[in-house]
């Protein structure tokens, strides 16, 4: 792993581990960004600096990695937070919609939540997650969001492994290649 | 499902669904206590008022939904959180303890991440998850802390099935009973 760019002042400890979880993946571990309290707190402020004048209405946070900073930005922000749910985890009658992706290494299915006595029709959402790698996992967020007429006003990652999706656009604060 | 208990001033919007993920089980959906922003806030100030004064060195909280709460309680209190992860989630050399844990319905196993720089030892813990049910989730997290010389400080949970535990002590916003 290369570090080709980072927003944070705080010493990052990535770890990472070589053919984990398939042969030919260099797997990049941010654990040490939320177990250090530097790091974790940098990253919340980071992303409430970005966001704070959006008039966002909810934070889109996918199961699990992006559910740990997803209620702590929406906190901050005093907004609630959408956790973004893999199959099954979700009580049937509490599905609002169910959809597929495809991920770096195998396929998913996740399930939006209904919203509490309102519908997403209209309502602004930013979907954060930890690492930005092919896409697909925000990409197919986005695509469910807007299919239920909901506003994607943005999205954000922690780590944006840029040579795996080439977009440079997104927001990140720190950018890395395998190597 | 009968409230028996509740800290919040936030209106409560819980759904329940019947038999899932098992024939009788009543499943209580928290889902909405994360999307109303009324709800998180509160929650997130509860916990930080309980724990504020107990110099905790890192909260706890397992993966899926404990996430949902541990890094936003942890980065108020200016700590980092330690997320226990299930089985095969981290990378094999970050892994410093492995234990197996049963559930209200089904087993799993979980793992606690090596910390950055440091040991277990004599660090002080706070346990942090979403529902209190059997009990036996925080318990085995509780114990693998302390097998490695860890102080577990206290544990909290959004909330807590009474009647599934019977443990009236335990730090809990909403105290609810199956039914």
């Amino acid at each position: 792993m290369k570090i080709i760019r980072n927003k944070l002042k705080a010493k990052l400890s990535l770890r990472t581990e070589k053919d984990y979880p398939i042969k030919g993946i260099e797997f990049i571990d941010i654990t040490p960004l939320i177990l250090q309290k530097d790091s974790l707190k940098e990253i919340i402020e980071k992303f409430v600096e970005e966001l704070k004048d959006k008039n966002i209405d909810y934070i889109v946070a996918p199961e699990a990695r992006g559910f740990l900073f997803g209620t702590a930005i929406a906190n901050k922000l005093n907004i609630g937070c959408i956790p973004v749910r893999k199959k099954g985890k979700l009580p049937p009658t509490t599905v609002q919609k169910q959809f597929e992706y495809e991920k770096e290494y195998g396929k998913d299915i996740l399930e939006l939540p209904k919203l509490v006595n309102e519908e997403y029709k209209n309502k602004k959402f930013y979907i954060i997650d930890d690492i930005y790698a092919t896409g697909n996992t925000i990409n197919s967020i986005k695509e469910a969001i807007e299919s239920l007429s909901g506003i994607v006003v943005g999205e954000g990652v922690v780590m944006n492994i840029v040579e795996l999706n080439n977009n440079k656009e997104m927001f990140s604060l720190i950018d890395v290649n395998e190597e």
